[in-house]
């Protein structure tokens, strides 16, 4: 059976325009975010808009024995989403309902198209929240956030994607649809399926809906920020809050280097006068005197570990204007280069160790690396700067990538907290479970998906 | 090769003390207590102590293909520990020990056998707080709360078992030793498997030792009585309590018949001369002005929903003789018989019409049905009381038992919330998750489980 029998099936299920062959087009469909990531041409790039549509696509795959790439809106930043040669790009973009919104219940009802940061909007005007917001949540796409299991900022309070899936619509890979999961707060009828399939990266099945639990809508946030004069203190001030049970809906961590970044951008001095080689930032959505004790507290901590800067405000503006020192630093590295981010995530008393380890790493291969992070969640994002026209930069990026995973394995940590594994990391997942870990993940491949059409080689290969 | 081969074979590797087979003391490993469930006659049962034991013991039943029921304490309330006639109960209750407490990194290594109620103690001494607490916290085991998933009153706050999950050692089907999870607080290396052992209720492997996420230690908790003329009233506070985001540490209900039988019980007067059809008993564990805080707008809102009684005290004492109302309930009802308690769990906004349904079960079946729960999520307990002496009640009781699931279903909600399927709800989860949901779970049992000797025909048959 042809490929051009297959484009035909495949027109006459969701019509013409759902269907592109255009490889100008298809071009723009063929990878993520991820510079590392290798990406192959696709045969074509459907966009079905329900899930009969979805169906339509895995079944005539299944039948030419063609692979199927899922993808949402291409912000991954693991090469998960990226086309291998010859595969069905299935983009889940047009899936881009809010089915329900059960404000008594406290739950939505969502398609997988749906940007992330819509869905906020949508669910906050019932005076609900739904927390996992991803640093690209102006754009990603609540599909990509289930495959990946994505995190984001306030993971530290409320967790990552899977902590408020409560069920699922899946395509299977013979076509039939999976409903699993419940739309009650618990329940324990059968296996856990649903966070078997969130953070699967798109190799098991196709998610065509998901229901979510939500949270009330948090006080606004009031903010704080510590400066201090080794990454040391500023790890020893993390672990402490840890260790003393504070709980603040953002913890962040920046180092010397992103300071410096941040600072040349913003054409600011964020130690104000101090010698800044670490800075944290806080959020408390406690509200009120809550929130002024919570940071309080965290003061008093930042303070006892030597910082020599440290400033709370419940001032909304103020408070944004001090994490964007935060938002920028990405933006602000593209004044030295490319750059090229990593993930880990090490236990939360080892990230001073991990910082020490990066600057180690970038002296070794004589690249700018800056560390941004989750603090409070151990999940740093060491990130290498890069000439964009220097094949040799590149290569040694490459390797501060992976001298980077190893650290982090070293310290107890894994090789992602939530970026995913996708066609970069393979070998590092291997490293990081084993080979008894890597047979069960065959095993469950395998019982699912056993023609292996679904993202094949993304996260392990057969 | 005969039973007495395989018997030898376990005695060489556990020792002679470790396997029993004299049937007066096997017997007493045979059931849990779920007196719906049938129980076979186990060939022997083995009280392993380390995670050798546990793969000696899967690998000689694999060699001699003979079924293991995998068994805590045998608080279970669904019969998924019963023996099966001719296996080999395996009993981990020697695998006993709090192997690790990392205070900084908020979290423990336990191993399965270990009871709930000492782990609870043993992390308490560093300020910790482990959440899952079913109402045999005294008693079950870590392992059964991990194969179950189970629950308890707190989890309206905190959770049920899985969510404080990072990692597990399971020993699979060959006999293999499965690491998975993690140390960090987020990571998403691969599929979620923790969550896919968890609540499988020992049809996929072993579980040998978990990592579980510990919380700060709570504040002390206030406590808060509501009294209402009707249960229609207390659904519509708790829909509300839902609806206007608080988040109590416990919020429990309580019916009509429960609040005979507790008073009865304790001799007292429960709703203090008002007409008490409905009960409902929270807790806040936030402290201080937080909780009185918390305390009052739920008594504001049982004020406007009706209540005729509403009671807010910060005093320990006080708190726990309220709540005492709640826990003697099933001692309460053994006033009149013996009891058979079904859990279900509906969305928030449909306890009242749940409780509407077991009324009338009731009078169907002509039989007394108390319905106490976790209000808070729904999660409801109808307990049905039948004379020990009559098979006729106790026909009735199982057909009540069956119609409450129908209900529950009917309602929008799951056959189980947190005693698991087991032996006796097995036609009911097919119900539940339809075909394509069991072809599923039927996929990953085989994939896992070849030769399907892990607690076969708990959950679901091949």
């Amino acid at each position: 059976m042809s490929n051009e029998a297959l484009v035909t099936r495949l027109r006459e299920h969701l019509g013409k325009a759902a269907v592109l062959t255009d490889s100008d087009v298809t071009d723009a469909y063929s990878r993520d975010m991820m510079p590392l990531a290798s990406a192959g041409k696709p045969l074509a790039v459907v966009l079905p808009s329900d899930v009969e549509g979805v169906q339509a696509v895995v079944k005539a795959c299944a039948e030419f024995g063609v692979p199927i790439v899922p993808r949402g809106a291409g912000s991954g930043l693991s090469g998960a989403a990226n086309a291998i040669d010859g595969c069905v790009m299935l983009v889940l973009t047009k899936l881009d309902q809010v089915v329900e919104i059960d404000a008594a219940n406290r739950l939505a009802v969502v398609q997988p198209g749906v940007v992330n940061l819509d869905f906020r909007n949508a669910v906050e005007k019932h005076g609900l929240f739904y927390p996992p917001d991803p640093s690209s949540y102006d754009w990603c796409t609540i599909g990509g956030n289930l495959s990946t299991n994505a995190g984001g900022l306030c993971c530290v309070k409320y967790g990552v994607t899977t902590d408020s899936v409560l069920g699922l619509e899946v395509v299977l890979a013979d076509g039939s649809v999976l409903k699993t999961g419940r739309r009650t707060v618990k329940g324990v009828a059968g296996y856990d399926l649903a966070r078997l399939f969130v953070g699967s990266e798109g190799t098991l099945g196709v998610i065509t809906q998901a229901t979510v639990a939500l949270k009330p809508l948090p006080q606004l946030p009031s903010t704080f920020v510590a400066g201090f004069s080794s990454t040391e203190a500023a790890g020893e001030a993390v672990a402490r809050v840890v260790r003393e049970g504070l709980v603040p809906s953002l913890l962040e961590i920046m180092d010397a280097t992103s300071i410096k970044a941040a600072e040349t951008y913003l054409k600011t001095d964020v130690g104000a006068g101090t010698d800044c080689k670490a800075l944290l930032l806080a959020q408390s959505d406690s509200g009120g005197e809550v929130a002024r004790r919570e940071l309080a507290a965290l003061e008093q901590i930042c303070v006892d570990c030597g910082a020599d800067l440290a400033y709370a405000t419940d001032d909304l503006e103020e408070g944004k204007m001090l994490l964007q020192v935060r938002r920028v630093v990405l933006t602000a590295l593209e004044l030295y280069g490319v750059w090229l981010t990593d993930d880990v995530c090490v236990p939360r008393t080892r990230i001073a160790e991990l910082i020490a380890g990066c600057e180690r790493i970038s002296e070794e291969v004589g690249l700018r690396i800056a560390v941004v992070g989750h603090a409070g969640d151990g999940n740093m994002h060491p990130t290498i700067v890069y000439a964009p026209d220097s094949e040799d930069e590149f290569a040694r990026a490459q390797k501060a990538f992976d001298a980077i995973l190893d650290v982090s394995l070293s310290l107890g940590g894994t090789v992602t907290g939530e970026h995913g594994i996708g066609r970069i990391k393979r070998e590092w997942l291997a490293k990081e479970i084993g080979e008894v870990g890597l047979k069960v993940h065959r095993q469950i491949k395998q019982a699912l998906d056993p023609g292996n059409l679904f993202n094949p080689g993304s996260m392990f290969s057969l």
